[in-house]
């Protein structure tokens, strides 16, 4: 009943997820309103990141080029991979500057109900670099929720039969109480996992 | 941190109506996996809603010319305005095939919170045209929820003061129980309308 071009955006932005089809006439209607200098940005923000960016073709990071600029940094340590699922979360690891390895980004978690198994994820090309590459460490920093700790788990069986490097270790960032956390309102899972990974004073 | 590319699409969607930071970088990421074949009709359609979607010059229904179809549809009952908030609500009653009047699309409800006062809604162009024009009846029907209601008294008070036509009947869709509802999962309020509008059988 829409006019073809409007129900055109409407299906367009209700593939995106989490996007329902009454949520993407909303901000169809919304985008209708707005004058064209301030909704065009969006299309051309659009075309230009499909134009220019892409993924890293070692680490799977967003990059302009071949590689990202962090594997392409000869001054971080080549024999360290840390793990994580999106391109959001290298970002939030290296505003830390605690970490200077190496990543891989695995472009999701496992989530079978989803439809996401190993061969959706950039998982074949992980063994591949533990396989081809004198590692000593992968850090596996999935998301610790269900998805991200049934992914560190399949990762870590799959690197044991793999590799046959006793050298080899695979980490994976402490759990526990987040500082400035109050432990009166920490729920009951990261409340046991403080307390089995408890370390000395 | 992003490459100022893919922070200009996350800035971009973050402007969107109820979508955060957060969503927004789900959604850029999301658009990045995409091969361009999927991700570019979103920017396309985009770019043709803004060149040939615009809003009718009388009722500000959406149309690709001057005035909307229902505007310059002669069978129609000029004498009559259906007063909706969006334009999806056009299509709503249009479904019906009851109704056979002209509308008058406000662009929103009146909602002082989120700063949208009167002028921020087409309703001066609505008293314009019931002023100057025939007019036998107006029919308020904007939705039956808070900022609606408001926005109806307004409406319903303005035409008052506005009009000394006796002749002008000012109405609004009857509330009560929807079809195939279920008296025992109404709500209190809706119960309350069905009761003090019931009718003779």
């Amino acid at each position: 009943m829409f006019t073809p071009t409007v129900q055109k955006l409407i299906d367009e932005l209700a593939k995106l997820p989490g996007i329902g089809p009454k949520t993407a006439q909303r901000l169809t209607f919304h985008l209708l309103k707005l004058p064209p200098e301030e909704a065009l940005p969006l299309a051309q923000a659009l075309v230009e990141v499909k134009e220019t960016v892409r993924f890293c073709e070692a680490c799977f990071n967003l990059t302009e080029h071949e590689l990202c600029p962090i594997c392409t940094d000869a001054r971080r340590d080549q024999a360290v991979i840390c793990v994580v699922e999106e391109p959001g979360d290298v970002i939030s690891i290296e505003r830390t500057h605690e970490y200077h390895g190496l990543y891989h980004v695995l472009g999701g978690a496992l989530s079978p109900l989803d439809g996401v198994g190993p061969e959706k994820l950039h998982l074949a090309e992980l063994f591949d670099r533990v396989r081809s590459g004198e590692i000593r460490e992968v850090i596996v920093a999935t998301n610790p929720n269900m998805a991200g700790e049934a992914t560190a788990l399949f990762i870590a069986e799959e690197l044991k039969d793999l590799t046959s490097q006793d050298s080899l270790r695979i980490t994976r960032p402490a759990a526990g109480l987040p500082m400035g956390g109050d432990l009166e309102y920490a729920d009951e899972v990261t409340l046991i996992r403080a307390l089995t990974g408890r370390r000395e004073l």
